[in-house]
């Protein structure tokens, strides 16, 4: 059997939470939270459940929902999508990004990736029959746009980006959106704009959303996820904005993909939309949160990279060991107990610059008793 | 835009529903219950959610629910699947179908379809970039095998089976089945075995699973779906057993598809499972549905083709009204108050035969208010 995926193994965040379970080591790896969710938010799904929404709902996703979501990227982004035609309900923010990449690149087609770049990005192309251009990001994980120029091609397609961006932590700001809109609009090239960690940036600072440029809006489709914005990873419900003409595409791919997503999930998350404290107040829990495991690393061998969203923190160990980012973070999960991932497993290339990322949505406990064993190195 | 599914618009089934609903019709058309599923079965869920199993799940699927679909799977057919590494929890069956599809289906690839074809395969072949090559099934919906294997050509990469079959109602027996063998194993052809029906065939047939013979065990992805089984199509897990170096295939693209399927049904379900009452139970429990709705069109100008498995009925209306199908269901649906879908639906070129599809998963009042208005025509 010819593998479709020749270059692909099993995922890197799998494969280190299976290795800190097997070491038992304190999981700061794979980007989930160890705490649990608002209860009211699971309220809101047994109601759902107990009322006997588990059938099928609209293909597009459940109305209250698609509403929710249209009424909040109007207020905080100033965009006006139409929950009818411009928004679906999709199955995690990862089969949005894939089903986006279906609908639009063609076999031939080319797509700019940033490096590093998500590990889901440049399969989903392949599999759509494209091929993946990576640009560099710049040694402090800023966007070069001038090289981003440079790669467009007559079969330039699409550009993927992801703000806040995993695994840097770093955002876009304004002037990047500006200059990444003049690519697109210049090129006729479609975006996707992954923004799963919206509600992550710290510091004050906005999060510049593609949906709120319009000459972005009328080319990108905008992913966000409920699994990162709510501590419900494992529920798998997040969404896509694409203007009318996008979506249809987009849908035409969804509904044979997978169709639907679980019903009575859907309408809890509509009903706990209705209060914004959960979401607004999001990025102040993280902050601090990034603030605790900085200080705990200030004092200590390791260097850090500037953090300004996501929850993740990039650390810089070439003071601490000579080994390579791979078996870097396989060593600190065996040897010292903590789960890391190697920033190299998000380049093609595999680039070795002796850095790690840290996941930092994590009980306080948690994170002091991963400092407390970092801090011996 | 240019399409990626030029000839693809909104599926059927939504189109009918959204019709229905408008119409307030009785909805017999989209393939779903109006009753709900057993409260225990919710109960295990909230369960699983309240103990805070809300992260993440394994990206194969909890070890608990694989383990007992491999239980049951060695059971009914006497099959061994390894749950860690041939079997694989999907969002719903058309996702794991359309996984399946991309983890084998190469550029320029054949893949033999038969017609009457669910509606999603065509595009998913597409999609991964093959061809689709259509067998049409015999007037009574029977497999013509003679005609599949002079389908075959050397760029036939797979074959794709479903039974009970949706929408005739007609299931492959164990002559079919080794029919199909035969063919797969002479021209080394995967196949993709949609068995969603699994539990529903009727007057004390077995149901003849892909998994239970050797030769097409060792070439096939066997998917079936809990929402059929339960009640709860809008729940959306289902899986897909397959030999370890297919499963790894399969693996490879569900991991950028949508990884993980949510992990609170997924325990559910593992904690339902262990009782095989209910899905034991379901072949009788639809059976009885099934009379009913025969009976009640017994005495009518409709003609009833057999049903030998599905929640499906196809009835022939040519003696009612000469309209086509996908207008007689229509009028149907705005005029009688009945919702159907039109088995032209399942047919690339919408070959017309007079016949509509009936879904009879409906509680007994709904049937017998169906009934009465069709009973006028
Ligand atoms: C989908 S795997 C885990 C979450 C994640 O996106 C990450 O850790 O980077
Ligand atoms: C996925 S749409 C509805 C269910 C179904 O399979 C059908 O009605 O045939």
């Amino acid at each position: 059997l010819e593998s479709r995926l020749p270059k692909v193994g099993t995922t890197i965040f799998t494969v280190m939470s299976a290795l800190a379970a097997e070491c038992k080591a304190v999981n700061l790896g794979q980007g989930f939270p160890d705490f649990d969710c608002d209860p009211r938010l699971i309220d809101s799904v047994v109601s759902a459940m107990r009322a006997g929404l588990n059938q099928y709902p609209p293909m597009a996703g459940a109305a209250p929902l698609r509403e929710a979501i249209a009424a909040k990227i109007g207020r905080l982004y100033r965009a006006a999508y139409d929950p009818a035609t411009e928004i679906t309900v999709t199955a995690g923010a990862t089969q949005a990004i894939f089903t986006a990449v279906l609908a639009i690149v063609r076999p031939g087609d080319e797509v700019i990736v940033l490096e590093p770049v998500y590990d889901s990005y440049i399969p989903n192309i392949e599999l759509a029959g494209g091929h993946a251009v990576t640009v560099p990001m710049t040694p402090e994980f800023r966007v070069d746009w001038s090289a981003v120029r440079a790669a467009v091609t007559p079969r330039t397609r699409a550009i993927m980006v992801n703000s806040p961006h995993n695994p840097s932590g770093t955002i876009l700001r304004d002037a990047d959106m500006r200059a990444l809109e003049a690519i697109a609009v210049e090129s006729d090239l479609f975006v996707i704009s992954d923004e799963v960690y919206e509600h992550m940036v710290f510091d004050g600072e906005p999060h510049c959303s593609a949906s709120s440029y319009p000459g972005l809006a009328a080319r990108s489709f905008v992913v966000s996820s409920f699994g990162k914005t709510f501590h419900v990873t494992g529920w798998k419900v997040a969404h896509c904005a694409a203007p009318a003409a996008l979506t249809a595409e987009f849908r035409k791919v969804h509904q044979f993909n997978v169709f639907t997503v679980n019903t009575p999930v859907q309408h809890g998350l509509a009903d706990y939309l209705q209060d914004p404290a959960p979401y607004l107040g999001l990025a102040g829990f993280y902050q601090r949160k990034r603030d605790l495991f900085r200080q705990g690393l200030a004092g200590t061998r390791f260097g850090l990279l500037p953090c300004e969203g996501t929850y993740f923190q990039v650390v810089d160990y070439s003071r601490v060991s000579a080994l390579g980012e791979a078996d870097f973070a396989r060593w600190l999960t065996t040897e010292i107990g903590v789960a890391a991932i190697p920033v190299s497993a998000f380049s093609e290339h595999q680039v070795d610059r002796g850095l790690v990322r840290f996941c930092f949505a994590k009980k306080d406990e948690t994170l002091k008793l991963a400092l407390s064993r970092l801090a011996r190195l």
